[in-house]
């Protein structure tokens, strides 16, 4: 049996503790929403307020230069790439992870022509989904995307395989693929990988480098904390830069920008596959909250990660068993990114239930309750918290309440 | 001969005087920089402020309802549409330009297929040029981009032209192409017409309705003051709405997002052309910023940007008119943009001495040195200040020092 006693105890030995103190969460709010949106990093209002009096107001065009806002996206990605074993220089931030993901998809295909397939699972968000069919239509070359359940995916890669593009972490349930594993076997067979890591990075180690892996995108609003639409990231291994072409030739990504040709050449290295100009605002606030992340190494993450995912669990076998939830995640935590889902018929309404109450997840259709758990702010005794609401939630029959069975436009 | 207190009293009588205060510019500076970066506007630290501490920071993943994130790009756009003439609805602010310029292009050729050119003109920002060959060498439908100088466009349309994509104001000389006539002759031979409004939006009147025109996209840094790397924005005609279709089909252009479903629908109106999910920091900067225009009428804008511009013409033919200055802007303020370039052959020096005197312009290879002359703060006295600096770099031949010799990275 554990007790709220026992998870102070851990708190206060949690070498991580420190970290909450680098975000602003809202008193009485317990924020289990991470891995949609990141919450405000205390460092972001000073630095933002930086950008926009001195380095905007004050500097104007000159900053491009002087606050060096044209090596952002370059500075930033290498930010990044420390923290998802990226070789140096194979990493920037820009654009969305959608527009990311059609230009490496667009790169792949060319990089490596002739077979018919992109192969995805029912796992991908959908979005990946959407922008991988959208690319092979418009290219016409007769590549149409394969989708299979998560546990086919290895079986389903084949001589005919393109590109093998997976979220490494599951959206809804929170499984882990096993990049090493799905990486080399692709390529045995011929075939490119692009990982989506939007809910990889910033929450457990990934091994871009070692891996071999050849492409891959991701969010930075999310683990990375970087704000509301935050710019994403591209990764394109140094082996294939310099053949990989971007479909979305804008004039940042010129060798020459500067030089207004009006014939593209792509610039050297990852840059050739910067678009347009850089959303500096957004860039200066993500680069901000990637200090949360300097000198905490991704294993100590993972490590308190995993012990806050096993004690939901635990905590809702011993507290909630009999209350018609059943668990909607790997219970091994090996297997498991950093969030842990339940499943329940009335998932909706106890989530707007839990909401009211100040305890913030969220809810995926048909009826998965989502909670994430960020070890840079979350506590132990968070988790307990979370499960006496879930509890209260439960006896009280609170989310059969008439409001919280509205359907709110975006869940 | 005009005089220094000739424009003091204009600048008295100046009905957009007023609109000054409504910006940070530091003082001592002469900013004439604004068609490459607008000036900060001085309500968009608070509104940042209020986005970063309220909106995110205290409301959280909730904002995407309460504090209205997802209606943001339409909200904007509705806002900008207002600007350039366009109908309600027709407008989204999201990405990149060239990100945007992408998107129409390929939306464009599946509109109008069997032709076999896309027309465009030297006096286009190169990375339209690039966007629009990307495009189609990526589609692969036997397309080419055909680029003709500016004052043979008219005349180059014909049965084989599917899209005329032109930029309205030529970025380095200011020359305004004719958005009517042009857009009536392409529609007379079947071809649909692309305007990129980078120099326009904010700077003059557009009639995108009245004109017909098919689809535009525009930049939000510029004349609109967002901000460095705002998002941009783009037109579909409502005409064009159902049928058109982006080959970026990422999840916030899906016809029910939130729903998750695995296949792509679009969903209705221009909001099929957002993508991922839209950068909020940097929406609620440019929104903040659009209240500059608020109450203000483009036609208002435009009679004080043809005197300002005229001034300087005049001016220089006054006090400048014998030191190697050639006018590299259209005399006729009716067929120019709101910018004066001069040319010279020690354009770049000369530009970088000005700047040391703090008076911002910039410089455009080979020879260049351009002036943006922004309506809602410039004043008609600084018109002469400048000219008065210009003068004075001139005569002492400050130009000649050897720092200003040098390029520096960007320029």
């Amino acid at each position: 049996m554990i007790n709220r006693s026992d998870l102070v105890a851990l708190d206060s030995r949690d070498p991580l503790a420190g970290r909450r103190d680098m975000f602003v969460l809202p008193e009485g709010v317990i924020y289990l929403d991470g891995n949609s949106l990141g919450p405000l990093p205390a460092s972001v209002p000073a630095r933002m307020e930086d950008a926009l009096r001195r380095q905007w107001g004050r500097d104007l065009i000159r900053s491009w230069n002087v606050n060096g806002w044209i090596d952002l996206p370059a500075r930033v990605g290498a930010r990044i790439g420390r923290l998802v074993g990226a070789e140096d220089g194979s990493i920037i931030s820009a654009d969305s992870t959608s527009v990311n993901l059609y230009k490496l998809v667009c790169a792949a295909l060319a990089l490596n022509p002739g077979r018919s397939t992109i192969l995805s699972d029912t796992g991908n968000f959908p979005t990946d989904l959407y922008v991988a069919s959208g690319a092979a239509e418009l290219m016409d070359k007769g590549v149409r995307l394969m989708v299979v359940p998560p546990e086919d995916v290895e079986a389903s890669i084949d001589a005919e395989t393109a590109l093998v593009m997976l979220t490494h972490v599951d959206y809804r349930t929170g499984r882990l693929h096993d990049m090493a594993s799905i990486t080399a076997r692709a390529h045995a067979a011929g075939a490119l990988v692009l990982w989506d890591l939007a809910h990889s990075a910033g929450a457990l180690p990934v091994d871009l480098a070692g891996c071999r892996v050849d492409l891959a995108v991701g969010c930075s609003y999310k683990y990375l904390n970087g704000g509301p639409g935050a710019p994403a990231w591209l990764y394109v291994a140094p082996r294939h830069q310099a053949a990989a072409r971007s479909p979305l030739t804008g004039w940042l990504g010129h060798a020459a920008p500067f030089a207004f040709d009006l014939d593209f050449r792509p610039a050297e290295g990852v840059g050739r596959f910067i678009c347009g100009t850089p959303n500096i605002l957004s860039l200066v606030a993500l680069d901000a909250a990637l200090d949360a992340f300097d000198g905490v190494s991704m294993e100590q993450v993972r490590d308190k990660s995993i012990k806050l995912g096993d004690l939901f669990i635990a905590l809702v076998d011993q507290r909630c068993g009999d209350l018609g939830f059943t668990l909607g995640a790997p219970r091994d935590g090996r297997s498991r990114g950093s969030q842990v889902s339940l499943r329940h018929p009335e998932g909706y309404a106890i989530m707007q239930a839990l909401i009211a109450r100040e305890v913030i997840g969220d809810f995926r259709a048909p009826d998965v309750l989502r909670f994430g758990f960020c070890p840079l702010y979350a506590r132990y005794t968070d988790i307990w918290d979370l499960t006496e609401h879930l509890l209260q939630v439960m006896l009280t029959r609170e989310w059969a309440q008439e409001r919280f069975q509205r359907r709110a436009k975006v869940t």
